[in-house]
């Protein structure tokens, strides 16, 4: 009888069911994986898939259970500290650094601890039904986990290339791409809205919406290409100077920079992706590129990085009505798995031509706070705002990210050097 | 004759009358320090002033007097690899970070070069009446001049605060400041022209004049002084992470901050300048802080840091016309030695209550290049563009900033965690 | 009947039979441990447990099996780099510090290459009995596994101290030691004779044996206890810079160091050991100090360190025959597991009050090559020789060294700041 | 008559015609430089010359003329730190690595400074003669600043090594040198005595006197020529892992070493040295090579290094009675100048063809306390024995060396990568 009421309460919670899909999410990522995989850290920069799974499992328990459920069991206290991202407004953090020196709470262990935390959301989802500051917070929950979803794909990539075997992180083949020729879209001077607006979910830092007067410009309608890119090399990309901005130059001869990351001459190029070691698709977007690499392209292509604005408005105008918020019908049953996660992404948009979702695009733009921008009060102040410097944003989305996450308003950011992300980039132009 | 003919011909040019002008103030900003205290270099930011003497001649030699002189004879050739800073375009640098290893060329030595070049530039000076091109390099050339004029300052300051004997680097005393009101100066919203417009000197970076959206904002009426920051201090600003951007916070940690740089807490406040240890003047603005200490600030003050457009708007409007490109009667032989540069630099505008001028005010505007800016071609080019990346927007000007920078769309810019300028902070805030 | 031959087989090898008993530990000292555990490397120093299992298979399959049985199938290419430590004669190696990011092979594929090997290490044991040089090497493979062994150790205790939670690396309690007094034992000047003499196994880093002058000199019947070292500590020994070596006062300063390595102090002196977190027993001798806190605490006690050669001599004099090469009768069937490795070790010498084996002992001897020493020649030449600078000797054994290394003539070395070893001291002094 | 007096007085002390001599060499060295040559530092190992004339003199003003002298009037409080090397006993010292931020005091007061000290120092060097102690001191103070003459040419030939343009130190030219064959001397084994004996000065580390076992042995007649080590380099030796110790062959990856330091490939050798840049001398013993380049090359010649007792035992028979003190009728006078100093210097030995005193010769001798050694009490005893780690024993004497330096119980030490010292090689094997 107990069972039977619990099935009929799950029945009526829509949270739960969604609660319940991102989070097996998270783990059917992993399944593949060993305890082994997913307890190595290969840079500060990257954390080890275990520790996704604890941390993701920490906000929920941290923000949403914790204070909503005077009864709940911590299950752990040290985790408070352990699985503590970057939150001073909790407490101490166990150094980045050193994820990977913990081998304790093992892999099964942390699977009990979701379990343990999975217990105690199901009330919570529940109450969450007439509660919208609650629903929120599990709202913004979910999101967090699924940006780390695409962390974990990220991150256990790099562990991977650092492997002299070079393991496929999942099975299959990469999809190839058919050429696309690349059109320049334009849009003229004026004032436009950008950030988010509306009911649905969307970050703080893509609020609040606001005016920005735009001069005319020209967007490319689809990312550089690994063909292009490789035109780019193959005249000397990498060793003019000119092209670049100082700080990239520098990277160029400090990190001995030749060709995106995981890429790799033996006659053809072949690069390191989630399936291994395979030459590289040339009709493909270029990724793991950092945006001083995607900044001398599009110098020596004569053009320019659009502004997060810019691409904002394109954006929206390409795409159609029910993908403004969502780059098309990608199915999440698909991604129960790394492999499902990455196969081939079909975007449609009121412009057939208009391409976006296999990875993300650098802009110019320094991740800043819009006219108004005010954190929440308390810790999960500390999401996006303090963050905003030295930064930039990238748009889009990439093939690894949670599909309701592609939304135009979105804004994704990570320093000027950063390679590991499936970074990629659109052209830009003043237009003539 | 020749004598006399020669004297004729100075009279007849006025770039001449500039030229000389302009070196002059560069060799008696150095007249007081011996030739070891031009030639040492505190840390890679900081060059010597004698590298400031020689590359600044540098400068004029490769890019006016070279390729419009087909006589000249060069003075050493190996100081074009030497004194060249980071124009890749014309070749090799020297290390930045070793420019305190070269004891020779002697200090005299430098100033004989500058005296040759000085000769090869009275031909040019006069052909530069004629010729608009050749009075725009040369034009350059003295306002790059006049950058690095506050740079021999700014640098020498820091490497006598290494030394343990603290010298000061100029005789007489800081003036002391009254008490001014700090008010707020409204802005409604509305579209604003942005960038330097007309006839007058400006850098490449400070155009395309270009329209911008502006929200509705205040500004204060002075930076924040040094009793305001102390008020910080002694509330626990530099202990409270909440306070702090992120990458602020693990620079107050890994660096030990809890003042501004030169701060001595003895009993009360005391800190180096340029007349040597002296107490900090509660009333003067607060200075040597970082953009992570300005935003800190402007967050525990309940405000912000203005964006580089709100504060070029309403400096151009708080600002009376003749002083709109330039901070007022500063008298240029007041600067003829240090102390003369830093003495008190009364400003007057269409409002008296517009205070500006003693120090850079952080804004939270990264440096990024205004729509249409396209750098000079060829080396000349690398002057400001490159360096648009990881790098804030300054607005206004310091006591040892030349007068004629001080106009109101020049833009200064610095990494976040830059402390040996003389930074400050103004207050902004959204309108209510 | 096959197996009725082998079994015959077997029982003719003393080789097989020892070669299975040393292979058996390693297993035996990581079973309680988990994959993850194994997988982890908290610094470049130490290795993680599955590669030391891995390595030492990997030092048979390329000196034993390789180079004599033309069959041998090599179990996987990628090993001969993946697992070779540092020798240059066999080829490239996998980057030191980065064994930690090595999650594949799995710990399940190293166990089934040691037992790949281990298949083709029975032909080569057999063999072994009418073939002097095969073994030689095997003896050499035996003692190297041996090494790794005590190693295994250390590192998961580094490892696990870096660890919030301090996890224990076995379980049962730490035996607590009775109070022994000090006693000093003197030597007459002369000449004595040093390094391994006869036919038993030693490493080739203890010989040739050669001639020594001593002056007269005495040594400490038994290391410095916990607290003896805690005397040094409370009359501020790591404070007062004359009692240390400059290098040494130079690590003090910048690690912080106040105490030995993995000591806390909460009212009371805790310490971090295999058996987890327990209270610092008084009379047990201190360990993981460095070189320079030996040196430092001998200096307190107006001691001095003893020579590698005073050590030996007197070591020699104060154990019986039987366990001049081995340090009495402590069980390999103990050994077992990291629990039993540890257990009470029972010294019973010529004279009952020379105490030894519980720590390794550091001398004031550089490790330099004895007269006449001449490595191998070939890759095993690498094994010893090439280590010979700005290392000291340590003699002794601890705790978790395998009982058989545990001879008079063994020369442990380490570089002066290492402090993750089970590391002590005895003092010397000169006769009066 | 006043004057009358003082001539007297300074006629009777044989002290001070010593002091002043040494003295006077010290400045004599730095005559041709400017005081900007002479406050540059170009590394932490290396100081600026103007310190070393400051040091030198802080050593006499702390050590003999403060403790014995109550009316001394101490130059300038501020130097007891800016000028002390390392002396914990004294106190607090100005960062090593930043001795050439401090253009102030300007050289000019460092010669008056000196001029200072030497003034009370008269009052000193008359005492000296009926107290034995405080003559010791002035002892030492004089052997301390002839060291310090050493460095002086050893630190601006590397900062000078950084200049691009590779000034000279000193005019002329390097003389040029006979081929010499090299002849081996043999020294059967037995117990020899070691260390420093009688009234004459020895510092510290040369003793106490005492005895040790050698085995037979040979020894070159004369160190390693640059053109044997340019066969080496010819055979590879750069780039073969087995002819290198371990940290050795890590330091030829790390640092890309091809040669020795301060050598230059252009067709044919060319190396920096006091007169600029000069063809290599075929004949001329290598310099400016570590430890790890003397052993790899001993090692691809089949021999080894000496250990610091081979090389004194034999040095001593070999040099007759009247050098074994001091190598040679080698005039003070030709010191007065860089130039001077580095003239040939004839070596006259019991033996004609052993060769000595171009370069210190790396031993294979770890830098250890004789036994019995005690430092003497208080911070004089920091001089020697606190750095009795990580050190190896040079013996010998470079052309820079003061010449009552050379003798055979005198003990250099420094680190095993160091190459800014003229460092060479005099091979050793043992006798067969």
């Amino acid at each position: 009888m107990t069972q039977a009421t619990t099935r009929i309460e799950r029945a009526t919670s829509p949270w739960l069911a969604r609660y319940r899909e991102v989070r097996a999410r998270s783990v059917a990522l992993t399944a593949s994986l060993s305890a082994e995989d997913c307890a190595l850290q290969s840079m500060p920069d990257a954390s080890p898939a275990k520790w996704h799974l604890a941390h993701t499992t920490w906000f929920f328990e941290t923000f949403v259970v914790a204070p909503h459920d005077p009864q709940y069991r911590t299950y752990d206290p040290a985790f408070r500290v352990l699985f503590n991202s970057y939150y001073n407004g909790i407490g101490d953090q166990h150094p980045r650094a050193e994820r990977g020196l913990v081998s304790r709470p093992s892999h099964d262990e942390v699977l009990a601890y979701r379990a343990h935390v999975d217990d105690a959301m199901r009330a919570r989802c529940d109450a969450a039904q007439d509660d919208a500051a609650l629903a929120s917070l599990i709202e913004l929950g979910l999101n967090h986990e699924e940006q780390h979803q695409e962390l974990i794909v990220t991150d256990m990539l790099h562990l991977f290339s650092r492997n002299p075997a070079r393991p496929a992180l999942c099975g299959g083949d990469d999809h190839r791409r058919e050429s696309v020729p690349l059109q320049w879209i334009g849009c003229p001077a004026g004032i436009v809205h950008i950030g988010h607006a509306g009911e649905a979910f969307a970050f703080d830092n893509e609020g609040p919406r606001h005016r920005v007067w735009l001069e005319p410009f020209e967007l490319a309608s689809r990312p550089v290409s690994n063909a292009e890119f490789i035109a780019f090399i193959d005249d000397g990309g990498y060793r003019r100077p000119e092209l670049w901005l100082s700080l990239g130059w520098d990277a160029v001869k400090a990190r001995g920079w030749t060709a995106p990351l995981y890429w790799n001459f033996d006659g053809r190029w072949r690069a390191f992706g989630p399936h291994g070691m395979t030459d590289v698709d040339p009709h493909a977007p270029v990724r793991h590129i950092s945006l001083f690499e995607a900044d001398a392209y599009a110098r020596w292509a004569d053009a320019r990085l659009p502004t997060e604005f810019e691409w904002e408005v394109l954006a929206g105008r390409s795409l159609d009505v029910g993908t403004r918020s969502g780059l098309g019908p990608h199915a999440h049953a698909a991604a129960a798995s790394v492999a499902g996660l990455l196969g081939p992404r079909p975007v449609t948009g009121a412009r057939a031509d208009w391409r976006i979702g296999d990875v993300w695009e650098w802009t110019s733009s320094s991740y800043a706070p819009y006219p108004g921008f005010r954190p929440s009060p308390g810790a999960i102040g500390e999401y996006n705002g303090k963050f905003m410097c030295n930064q930039y944003v990238l748009r889009g989305a990439s093939a690894a990210t949670a599909p309701s996450h592609a939304r135009v308003t979105y804004r994704n950011f990570f320093p000027a050097d950063t390679r590991w992300q499936f970074c990629g980039v659109r052209l830009a132009r003043d237009a003539r």
